[in-house]
């Protein structure tokens, strides 16, 4: 959890989350949960088919009970070798991973995983459209970052380079995710801009 | 498990899994396993991008031993909202379900559930290629069947029409997937066929 000294922002953009905003942009949930709630609006509304993944588990012990449901009793976590969200929009194959971070000034690259580097390549590749939600909790900002605009810094950071993603670049790079009442991360209108 | 009296297939196709068939095509694996092994390959060799969702599980209780890894205790099965398969291919949105059967004759509607129809019609809807892949077990033969082609069966049998839908009607309007050493399951050459 690293605060570093942001020249951005204010006290009130620093509220902690649902306590004093007025809007509805930050009542507490966090960007997974905003997103399943759009997803489902999306979906809902016939705007776009978009599930995030279940979390993978490994299951060794799964116990049946007469007259009840079956009750897993041991299981261990699994690594995801793909990202966690993905769908059709507009007859395109959508794809991303959703991020936030507590930095105003950067996102971390220790937030994303290999695998997933190696997943959205591997989507855009084949003509998908491939890239990352990410939050600035404190700024309470949002964007729409291509995979291609990660793939140099990733790369980057093993020969010398900074180990983050200036906040001023993803501002320039991405596009900006509007608040919608009922699509609380309003991706659709994101893509549009830089896709279609 | 069905067995009804068939008038195709022989005693070969009849053998048990694995135990006397010469070829590779029927090693005591699944359908979903080559499907896995399938896409392994298309990932490998850059045909496709298509994973297995996971299983949605309802974790419920997680025990966090000192130097060991997260085991989670207690813990349900969730029904899923979608089908199984999804990914990239050829720039395509590409979504499916994947079910065996031991039946000969018909592929009987009960293996299909509400969900799944609904999910593939929104997938049809938003421009994605949606199917399922039908295994006759005992015939050792697989088909890709277009979603529509299952829409009409599925609505005819609340309405007094058949529980299943006929092998020649998905002999007909299907496409026959072929065996492939490393894609046990190679459905991109009935896609290909299919949708391009």
């Amino acid at each position: 959890m690293n605060y570093p000294n942001g020249r951005r922002g204010s006290k009130t953009n620093l509220a902690p989350k649902g306590k004093t905003k007025p809007d509805f942009s930050n009542r507490g949930m966090s960007l997974e949960e905003d997103i399943n709630v759009t997803n489902e609006y999306y979906l809902q509304a016939g705007v776009a088919v978009v599930h995030k993944k279940p979390t993978p588990v490994q299951i060794v012990q799964v116990d049946y009970p007469k007259r009840s449901a079956a009750v897993i009793k041991e299981a261990y976590f699994k690594q995801a070798s793909t990202t966690d969200f993905n769908g059709v929009y507009r007859g395109k194959y959508i794809d991303f991973e959703a991020k936030e971070t507590k930095n105003k000034t950067s996102f971390p690259l220790s937030n994303v995983h290999q695998h997933q580097i190696d997943h959205m390549r591997a989507v855009q590749a084949h003509g998908g459209v491939s890239f990352m939600i990410i939050k600035f909790t404190p700024l309470d900002e949002t964007y729409l970052l291509p995979s291609s605009a990660i793939f140099s810094f990733w790369e980057d950071q093993w020969n010398g380079g900074r180990k983050s993603i200036p906040y001023a670049y993803i501002t320039n790079e991405g596009i900006k995710i509007p608040f919608h009442y009922q699509a609380r991360v309003h991706y659709a209108t994101a893509i549009d801009k830089l896709y279609f």
